[in-house]
């Protein structure tokens, strides 16, 4: 174990180690020259033609990784996600990272980066973290793009009808700014446009990120795009981007975005990073056509969805799976000590002092998503996440447990060891495996009722006993399915921290219900989002942002992103 | 002349043309691979490093291309401009073209793309016209994070006392979005900010553009953005980005978006795209940082400022060259038979018309650029850019003016024929080069008072017989100089289309003054805006936006820029 004095920051790790060109990466891969689209020496984009190329080629085996309910403790499941890639690597399999990119807001907000952590990371750190190869810019380009084209629409005229009072299409930035959360354009005149009230959402959380990462191609891209609902008009009618007529613009200023971007781990380990919506009002998971193009170039893909397995797992594989039709091969549910002794009762202050009674009390909410997997079919791994003040008692305790149920479990040591610290993982999941052929089916058929879809996910994946729907809900169940928008998947905005509506509830709630405030409709995505409660869609900066402490040093190379 | 029919779109003569990996281009200026940072195969960014290396390499010869006053029938500058860099490659010369990145605003508003035209183009057209390297994005973000980072200030307690009523920095996007000019942010409750007026500016016209193309170097650059004033205090004095912590975290978003873009022309002459200010409110030149590199990897570097010699020629002398210490050896004014004939009275309907009455009575434009170039010291060429529609007769008429009064003047036909159609003009060049040496000096000192070095470009630049000193100017003057800030460079906001202060008075007006509204101080860019009318820095989309006719084929290709 490192003492405290030892531990290097993530860019610190990140910096000092040896990183190959991409080229070289791509090489790995047998990628061909023309495929690969440089950005920079050490990033690059791959040209959507590989799919073309190996059309015929046999999937990898995709692997999902998910976690307990997040806690402040922290779980680091990206840190898994990644260190396990090593460790497949380090195994001789072919093996690539399918991750989502992470957004400006939060790493200049409170969280710092989003690229794995310790010697489990991608690289090049800052650049991931930073703008990337501008994917989110596009996105936030053709996101407001749109509202520039409605609202000039409405400024010359009108000819649509639209309802100021009803346009649901809001600006993003991709910031945490909270002063842009509820705002009134078009003031000044007639000159200016029209006044209405609008606000401005964090560009992770636009519907056109949740596109972007569930189209197939270029075409499906298009085709979602025109599917936008953006307003409603006098008759109460829906207003689309085919009614503005916008969608080749749209699709325009995603083209070279939609093609997934090559980077690598510590160890050299192909990563696609590539599409990052919102696990709450989106499904939460990286571009489908990036976890296609890993299963095309790789033999093991291992994907993350975010949030708990109620969330991010519960969406990859009842909307993402299901749309791309990806099947996946195992899970692995990361867990930690820390969070599983809070989900026990323990206060975050408290979380270094040994107790084996909360833990166990804990426990009771990873068996909650064991039984979730199980119910998908799907076989999995528990991967216990050690961090230094977990106690030997403790670590015990968790495996016993897991033995005694029949629960194939893993320790990995990945942010402090790397791949080495995940090869028990690996080797226990290649395992799984080969044992175990997965049974993935989706929870329910697209084709049932709304109340019934909500039903399935509440009961078998939340435990709930049910689900009262406010009046607004039951309203738009039924204009939705007068619109013939009934028979999607659902996208639940529920709260991450509890199983239930309620983030106070940690462990395993029982004798609850949920509520559904309000239902939104994203017809480009493909889904009808289920709010429990408000969510929010557009961060806001903490009194000490992460950004003051962000520089540059006289070489250029980055400072202050954790 | 080609006929009508056979008259080909710019985006058309783009895709059909050869285009060589950047790479090759690269390899033409002796750059290191290491230096070559590729962003697809087209494109690169370069290394800062590069002018450490050259640093004792004597600098390439910069030639300024500027124009008339601009009407509504096109002058083709950017045109000429790549034209001549391909004629003076043609002739063997190393040459290299240093322009600005187009904003994406005007292409999808009405302008369509700005990368030349005909066979006067730099490649690939469609990325350069839409995200190109992702500049824009940059500066956007790195703009926007600083609004943020204020309002949230505020929010959090406003320890430095800002008065939410004199916040001066604006919000942007990289778009044409009227709705945005005036709003009210913050609005919903306590949680959600602080109340107050506010609005959004095009990216373009960000105080960060006009620093990011006036930097020297990335602590150049760090140091300008600390010097930003954002707001001012219950005291009334100036609030900094210094103030705020913020310039590390600015410095960093934008490390990347400060290297040069490497494309090539259509002829594969090396160009530099980089960096786009409004030529009104800010100085309309490229970056000084592509304009030097060009300067040491070529012999001949021929760049452009916006608009006519009035604005953008002014600003590049006494703003950009003074700062950067650039000399230029020599201008060409470009001018057209067509816009000669608006200034000399013919409506836009008529100019198909042959009118040497008209004519001859516009040139008097042409002359007082003439003059101006004149006064800076600076040789000069005229370049008659060719269209279809001028009249032998007319043609003459305008050679035969420049031959009377000693003005070395060229005829250019590069839209239609390449650098073939520039020879004649880089031929005159090199042979004015040759025979006269440059002489620039900045019409005026920076240490002369306000006043009188607003009355310096007034009086020699556009020919006013004075200034009137509005007052709310008059008083800050005043509060300029008790803050010490009189001693910089002015930059003058003034329509584009006279030289006057009224955009109505085309040709030479004489006997008028102008009148100085009010000042904005642009610390981090080092120059004092003088706003003369009001400015437009959010321009609207037109009833039928540019976007509506954009798209993408099968294959992925763009469809639909001009």
């Amino acid at each position: 174990m490192t003492t405290k004095k030892q531990i290097k920051s993530d860019l610190q790790i990140a910096q000092e180690a040896t990183i190959k060109p991409i080229k070289e990466i791509a090489e790995q891969l047998d990628i061909l020259e023309a495929e690969l689209e440089p950005y920079g020496h050490y990033k690059a984009k791959l040209s959507l033609s590989v799919m073309e190329r190996l059309h015929t080629k046999q999937d990898g085996k995709v692997i999902l990784v998910t976690a307990i309910n997040p806690t402040p403790a922290g779980e680091g499941k990206s840190t898994v996600t990644v260190g396990l890639a090593q460790a497949l690597h380090r195994l001789g399999k072919k093996a690539i990272v399918a991750m989502r990119e992470p957004s400006l807001g939060p790493v200049m907000g409170i969280k710092g980066g989003a690229a794995g952590g310790g010697y489990a990371q991608v690289l090049p750190m800052e650049d991931i973290n930073l703008h990337f190869t501008g994917d989110l810019h596009a996105i936030t380009t053709a996101n407001n793009a749109l509202a520039a084209i409605l609202d000039n629409h409405i400024h010359q005229g009108n000819e649509l009808r639209i309802d100021t009072r009803k346009i649901t299409w809001k600006r993003v930035v991709d910031l945490n700014d909270r002063a842009l959360r509820q705002v009134v354009i078009g003031l000044g005149g007639p000159m200016q446009g029209v006044p209405r009230e609008d606000g401005f959402d964090i560009t992770v959380a636009s519907e056109i990120m949740a596109i972007f990462c569930l189209a197939s191609d270029l075409q499906d891209l298009k085709r979602r795009l025109a599917s936008i609902v953006v307003a409603y008009n006098m008759d109460n009618e829906p207003v689309t981007v085919a009614d503005l007529g916008a969608q080749g613009a749209l699709t325009l200023l995603l083209k070279d975005a939609i093609k997934p971007n090559l980077v690598q781990t510590l160890e050299h380990t192909p990563a696609l990073i590539h599409g990052g919506p919102f696990a709450n009002i989106a499904h939460g998971c990286n571009s489908v056509i990036a976890t296609k193009m890993a299963a095309k170039l790789g033999d093991y893909v291992v994907t993350e969805a975010g949030f708990g397995a109620d969330l991010g797992a519960e969406k990859f594989l009842n909307i993402k799976a299901r749309m791309a039709d990806i099947k996946p091969e195992t899970v692995v549910i990361v867990a930690t000590i820390r969070a599983l002794k809070m989900h026990g009762g323990v206060p975050k202050e408290r979380l270094n002092e040994e107790n084996i009674e909360a833990l166990e009390a804990g426990i009771e909410n990873l068996e909650k998503h064991i039984e979730t997997i199980q119910a998908f079919g799907v076989p999995y791994v528990v991967a216990v996440n050690r961090f230094v003040t977990d106690s030997k008692g403790e670590v015990e305790a968790l495996i016993n447990w897991c033995t005694s149920k029949n629960v194939p479990v893993a320790l990995t040591e990945v942010w402090e060891k790397g791949g080495e610290g995940g090869v028990m993982l690996a080797e226990k999941l290649l395992e799984v495996m080969n044992e175990t052929e997965s049974q993935f089916s989706p929870l329910y058929d697209v084709s049932a009722s709304i109340p019934e879809k909500v039903e399935a996910i509440a009961k078998t994946v939340y435990g709930a006993k049910g689900v009262d729907f406010a009046p607004k809900a039951l309203k738009q169940i039924q204009q939705f399915e007068a619109n013939g928008w009934d028979h999607l998947p659902i996208c639940m905005a529920k709260t991450q921290y509890s199983l239930s509506d309620d983030q106070t509830k940690l462990g395993r709630p029982t004798d609850f219900k949920i509520t559904v405030r309000e239902f939104r409709p994203s017809l480009g995505a493909g889904f009808l989002v289920a709010l429990t409660g408000s969510i929010m869609t557009m961060p806001g900066l903490p009194k000490k942002p992460a950004a003051l402490n962000m520089d540059i040093d006289e070489n250029g190379h980055a400072l202050g992103i954790f």
